[in-house]
C-alpha cells in the first residue's frame, strides 16, 4: 500500500515476527536466551524447571502476540494463526482458576503475589496480556484470549480498589492503566475503565503505597535479592509515584513508565472528560516534547534509571533515548490527538516514528538498538564505561528484550495512527502521510478514502474519496512542521485555498465520489538549530528533510567526524541513491575538514595559530534510521557549523 | 620567598594543616567524619569502639604527618611539632610488637592480616606511614617515627619476598614501592630498595597473585561484604597487575595507582640502572601525557574506577581528573627528571601543579575538589546522575578524603621540585620558577643560589649566585613549553647566548659569586587548540598564559557559556585585576554570543536561518585555579571558536 512502509510491514511479518518467536523459544544461536515461552510451559505444568529471565519476561510473549494480532488483521496467515492459537492455549493453561496469570510468581514465589508491586511488574505483565488479547480478538474474532484477559482483569479488580479489604496499590511500572482502557473500549465494560481510573488516581497519594508495601515485606528487594533501604518519596519519581499524577509538572523518572502513564492519563481525560487529567497531560506533553526530547524523537537522556534528567539536558553521546520510550511517546501522541486535534502531536509522533523507532531496527529485522544515540564513537562505547550502554552496532536480542517486540507491535499497527474521524467536528483528519485505504463513520454516514503518498522522499500526497456521504464534511490534512507552512492543496487538479485550524489544512464542502485532493507540503533539506539552552548542540546544526533527520557516518565521511564542520550559507543538495540500502535520498553539503596532517601524535595541545586552514570537503548525510547498517564506525547527527 | 607561592605555603601551614587535623579528629561541623585518629586511639588501646571510615583511613593520618614534616622543615613551629610528637606516640602504641601497623586489621579483622592485598590497602597504608616517617625525621631529626617505619618495613620483609615460605604478593594499591625507595635513601639500607624491587618485579606475573589470593579467601570482598566473582586478569588492569610492569604499553586502570607505580618504576630505573624499567617508564609517560592528559594536567577521564579510558578520550564534562592523580603525576615527573633532564617532564609537572592541583583547593584552604572538571553545568551535576561526581562547588571533607592531605603534603614540599643538581653533568638545573634559596653540592664544591621570580604573571626570573665553586659548572634553565622557544637570557645585565639541551638553556662557565642570570621567557596569552583526535575539543580553543590555563565562569560571562564563541583572529588582552581573589591577571577577548532572544521556550528545534546574527561580546577569562571561588555557576575551559 505504501512504497516506504510496505518494506517495514513485510519485514515485520516475514522476518521480525518469526525471528522473535524463535527468540522467545530460545532458538537463536549466540543470542541471550529469553526463557519466556519456557516459563509459560513450566507454569502450565507441561514442563519442569526453574523460572528464567527478567521478572517481567511474560510481557515479551504478550507483546509478540499483540503484534501477531495486528499482522493478522492486515494479512491473514493460517500458519501464524495456528502458532498463536497454540500459544493462547498455553497461556490459558498457565492461568490460575481464579484468573491470576504471571509465570514468575507461579513458578518462583507462589504465595507472594501482590507483595512487591514496586519491583515485580505483575500488573505490568497483566496489562500487556490484556493488550495482546484485545489485538488478537479484534483481528480474529476469537474470544479465547479475550476471556483470559477479562478473567485476569476481573480477578485484579477483586484485589485492587478503594473498597475496604482491597489493596490501594498500583504497579511500579505503569502499563495496565492504558490496557484496561483498551479492554473497556473492546468489551464496553465500564468496570475496566473504573479500574484504570483507580490506578491513576491512587498513584503518588499519601501515604505512599509503594513505600508502605516495602515496609510490609521488610525491605526485601527482588533485584538486590536482599533487604535494602526503603525508597524515599523523592526516589519514587523514578516510578512517577512521588506525587499525585494531576500535580506532576515535568516529565521525570524512567521514561517508558512515564509515557505509558501519560497515555492512560490522556485516554481517561478523553473518555471521562477529566479536566485535571487533561491539564496534566498537556503540561507533561509540553515539558517533555519541548524541553526534554531529542531531535530524533528520542526521550530519556540518561541511562541511570533509563530516565529523564532535566530541561535541555540532551547529551548526544551519553544519551539513552530508549526505543520503547519513543514508542510510548507515539502512544501518548496518538491519545492527545484523540483529546484535541493539533498538528504538534502528529509532528512529534511522526518524528519519533521515522527516526528513533525505525532506526532501532536493522535493515534485516534481526538486530536492534535499545539505546538510540545521536553520536557514536565506537571505541568510546567499548572503552569508556560511561558510554558502554551506547552500542555502536545493533544487537541480536537482549536479556531485557522489551524493545524488539515493542517495535513489532507498533509497526504492525501503523494504520491506527494515520487518521482520526471526528463525528463532533464532522471531519476526517489525516495525520500521517502513509499510503492506505480507510473507512470512516461520520454522523452523516460512511466515507471511504484512499491515500497515495510519495513521502517520505517527496512532498506529494493524493487523497481520493472512494465513497462519500450525501452531506458536507471537513477534510483536514496535517501541515507538517517540516514544511514550515509552505504547502499547496489541489482539489481535482485545481489549486485550492484552505483554512488553517490547529495546524491542519481544512476544507469543508460537499464532497463527491471520486474527488481527488492533492497535498504538496514543501519537502526540502534544511539545516536545523537547537535551542541555545541545549548546550550539547551549541554551534551545531542537524539536517532535516521532511520527516527524516539525517546523520553523518564514518563510512561515507571518513573517521573523526568531529573534525568536520559545515558551511551555514551553503545549499544542501539532495539526490536519490539506488545503491544505498534499498534506495534512499542522500543529502550533501559543502563543509570543511580541520587540519589533521600538521599534527604530530606526540602533541596533544599547541597554539591555534599553528594549524593550517581547514580543507574543503563535501559531506554526505544519510537518513538517521539507516545508520549502522553498513561498515560500523562513527556517527553524528549534530555537526559543527562555520561561516563561508 | 615567592610572591605567588607564599600565599599557598602560608595557607597550608596556617589553615590547611590545622583544619585537616580537626577533620582527622572529627571536629569539623557538618563535614563527613574521618574517624582516622579515633581508629588509632582504639588500636592503641586507649579507647573502646568500632573501626570507622574507609579501609585505608590510616593513610590520611600519615599524609597529614608527612605534610607537617615538610612544613616544619621550612617553618619551625613548636606547638605543631608537639601535636605531631603526640600523634607519633599514639601511632607507636598502635604498632604491634612484631612491627605490624594497621588500625583496620587491628580493630576489625585481627588474624586476617595479608589475606586481601587486592582490596585492603595494607601495604598502601604502610607506604604512607613510611613516607611520613621519612619527612618527619628529615625535618626534625627525631628518630621515633623513623624507627616505627623501619620496624614496619622490616616486618613486611619477613612476610613478603621471593624466598620459600614468604608471600609473593604486592598491594592492590601501589604506594609502598615508592615509599621504600625513600626509606632506602634516608637510611641507606639496601634491603628496602630490594623490597621495592621485589614488589615491582612480582606485579602482574603469572599466576596472578591477586586472583590466587581471592581464591584463597573464597572470593570474599571487603567492599561488597560478601563473596563475589573472581576478578579476571583483564580486570586487574584496574590495579596495573594485568601483566608485568615492564610489558605495560599504555596507561590503564585507576590513575592514582598507576602514577604511584610509575613513580617507583622511575625511581628504581634510576637507582638500579634497570633498562627495562627505564623504557617502560618512558613509554607510559609518553602515552599518558601525550594522549590521555587534560590541558590542566588532569589524568583519568572516567569516574568508573577513577580511571584512564583510552587514547584521546578526554571528555570535559564527565571527566574525573582526580586531584591525587595529578599529584602522583607530579611525583612521576620529578622522578623522570632524576632519570634524565628533559624539559617536557618539568612542563607537565608545572602544568599539573599550577592548574589541576592548586585549583582543587579553595582560596580559604578549607574546601576541596576531588574531581577537577573542565566544564561545569551545575544543574547537570545535580540532576544528571552521570555527572553527579562532578561537583560545582568544593566540598568540606570527603568520606574518602585522600585528596586534601595529598595537596597539603605536596604544597609544603614544593622546594623539592624546583632544582636538580647533577654531579654527573656538573650542572644545576632550574625546573620551576619559584622564588627560593638553595644549596647544591657539585663535584667541585658547594653552590648557593637565590631565585627571584615574577612568575606566574610575568616572564621574569633572576638567579643570583650567592656562593660558587672555583671551577666551571653549567647553569641550566628550563625553556618552558609556553614560551614557544622565545626566551632571553642576560648575564650580569648583558644579553647572553645559550645552548639548548633537552629543552634547557645552558651556560657553562666559571661563575663568580654575585653573578646574576636574568631569564625572560615570553609569557603571553595564547589560544591553544587540541589534537583533532580529542573529539571533545573539536572546533574549540583554550587560553594559556604562561603556566596557567584559563577558563570562563558564569559570574563574569553570564549563563549558558556554550552560547559563547571567540574570534580566532582577535588578540587576547591581559590585565591585572586587584579585586579578583587577591589579585590575578584576567584575559579578555572578542567573542560572540549566539542569538538567544529570538528563541521561544516552546521551540526546541527550528531552521538555522531563523536565528539572528550572534552579538559581539567581550569574554573574560580567569586562571583555572581560581574558578569556583565566587558565585557558583557554569565554568568552561574550552571555548568554541569562529572566524572574524
Amino acid at each position: 500500500m505504501d512504497g516506504f512502509w510496505n518494506r517495514f510491514t513485510a519485514l515485520v511479518r516475514e522476518t521480525v515476527i518469526p525471528y522473535q518467536w524463535e527468540a522467545l523459544n530460545d532458538r537463536i544461536p549466540d543470542a541471550e536466551p529469553s526463557y519466556a515461552i519456557r516459563n509459560f510451559r513450566i507454569a502450565a505444568g507441561r514442563e519442569e524447571g526453574k523460572y528464567g529471565g527478567m521478572v517481567f519476561q511474560d510481557s515479551d510473549v504478550a507483546k509478540w502476540l499483540e503484534a501477531v494480532g495486528y499482522s493478522l488483521a492486515n494479512h491473514p496467515d493460517p500458519i501464524l494463526e495456528r502458532i498463536a492459537d497454540e500459544l493462547i492455549e498455553l497461556i490459558s493453561e498457565a492461568q490460575h482458576t481464579n484468573g491470576y496469570l504471571n509465570t514468575y510468581y507461579t513458578i518462583k514465589e507462589p504465595g507472594n503475589q501482590w507483595t512487591n508491586l514496586y519491583e515485580a511488574h505483575e500488573l505490568y505483565c497483566a496489562g500487556h496480556m490484556i493488550e495482546a488479547a484485545v489485538a488478537y480478538f479484534t483481528a480474529t474474532g476469537k474470544r479465547k484470549v479475550l476471556d483470559v484477559a477479562c478473567k485476569l482483569a476481573d480477578y485484579i479488580s477483586t484485589v485492587f480498589g478503594g473498597e475496604p479489604g482491597k489493596l490501594r496499590g498500583y504497579d511500579g511500572h505503569q502499563e495496565i492503566e492504558l490496557a484496561l482502557v483498551k479492554l473497556f473500549k473492546t468489551t464496553g465494560e465500564q468496570r475496566y475503565l473504573k479500574l484504570a481510573q483507580f490506578f491513576i488516581n491512587e498513584r503518588g497519594t499519601t501515604p505512599n503505597y509503594l513505600i508502605e508495601e516495602c515496609k510490609q515485606r521488610d525491605g526485601y528487594s527482588i533485584w538486590a535479592d536482599k533487604k535494602i533501604k526503603l525508597p524515599t518519596v523523592e526516589q519514587l519519581s523514578y516510578n512517577q509515584a512521588h506525587k499525585p499524577v494531576r500535580e506532576q509538572e515535568v516529565a521525570v523518572g524512567h521514561s517508558v513508565r512515564a509515557v505509558y502513564m501519560y497515555t492512560a492519563m490522556a485516554d481517561l481525560a478523553h473518555l471521562t472528560n477529566d479536566q485535571g487529567l487533561l491539564e496534566a497531560s498537556r503540561r507533561l506533553w509540553e515539558n517533555m516534547t519541548k524541553k526534554q526530547m531529542y531531535i530524533t524523537g528520542g526521550i530519556g537522556s540518561t541511562h541511570h534509571g533509563e530516565a529523564f534528567s532535566f530541561d535541555y539536558d540532551l547529551p548526544n553521546d551519553t544519551v539513552y533515548a530508549e526505543t520503547c520510550a519513543s514508542i510510548g511517546l507515539i502512544f501518548f501522541a496518538r491519545r492527545m490527538l484523540e483529546l484535541e486535534v493539533k498538528s504538534e502531536y502528529a509532528d512529534v509522533l511522526e518524528r519519533a516514528l521515522y527516526n528513533n523507532v525505525i532506526g532501532s531496527m536493522s535493515q534485516d529485522g534481526k538486530h536492534y538498538f535499545y539505546v538510540n544515540p545521536l553520536e557514536v564513537w565506537p571505541e568510546a562505547s567499548e572503552k569508556n564505561p560511561g558510554r558502554r550502554h551506547v552500542k555502536a552496532v545493533r544487537q541480536k536480542w537482549f536479556g531485557c528484550s522489551c524493545c524488539p517486540p515493542n517495535v513489532a507491535r507498533l509497526l504492525s499497527s501503523l494504520n491506527e495512527y494515520i487518521y482520526t474521524a471526528s463525528t463532533k467536528d464532522n471531519a476526517i483528519y489525516t495525520h500521517l502521510f502513509i499510503g492506505s485505504e480507510a473507512q470512516f463513520k461520520l454522523a452523516a454516514g460512511q466515507v471511504a478514502m484512499k491515500q497515495e503518498s510519495r513521502l517520505p522522499w517527496e512532498g506529494y500526497v493524493k487523497l481520493e474519496l472512494a465513497a462519500v456521504t450525501g452531506a458536507p464534511f471537513t477534510l483536514a490534512v496535517r501541515i507538517p512542521s517540516w514544511c514550515y507552512g509552505k504547502a499547496v492543496m489541489k482539489i481535482n487538479g485545481a489549486e485550492s485555498s484552505y483554512e488553517v485550524t490547529n495546524g491542519y489544512a481544512t476544507v469543508n464542502r460537499l464532497w463527491n465520489k471520486g474527488d481527488i485532493v492533492e497535498w504538496e507540503p514543501a519537502l526540502e533539506a534544511q539545516w536545523i538549530a537547537a535551542h541555545p539552552q541545549i548546550r550539547a548542540n551549541a554551534g551545531k546544526a542537524a539536517i532535516e528533510r521532511g520527516p527524516f533527520i539525517y546523520c553523518l557516518e564514518e563510512t561515507d565521511n571518513g573517521g573523526s567526524l568531529s573534525s568536520i564542520s559545515v558551511i551555514r550559507e551553503a545549499n544542501l543538495q539532495s539526490h536519490f541513491d539506488n545503491e544505498l540500502l534499498g534506495g534512499a535520498i542522500l543529502v550533501e553539503a559543502k563543509g570543511r575538514l580541520d587540519d589533521q596532517t600538521s599534527w604530530q601524535a606526540d602533541t596533544p595541545y599547541r597554539p591555534l595559530t599553528q594549524s593550517r586552514s581547514a580543507e574543503p570537503v563535501i559531506i554526505k548525510a544519510v537518513p538517521y534510521y539507516l545508520w549502522g547498517n553498513r561498515t560500523p564506525g562513527e556517527m553524528s547527527v549534530w555537526i559543527r557549523t562555520c561561516h563561508e
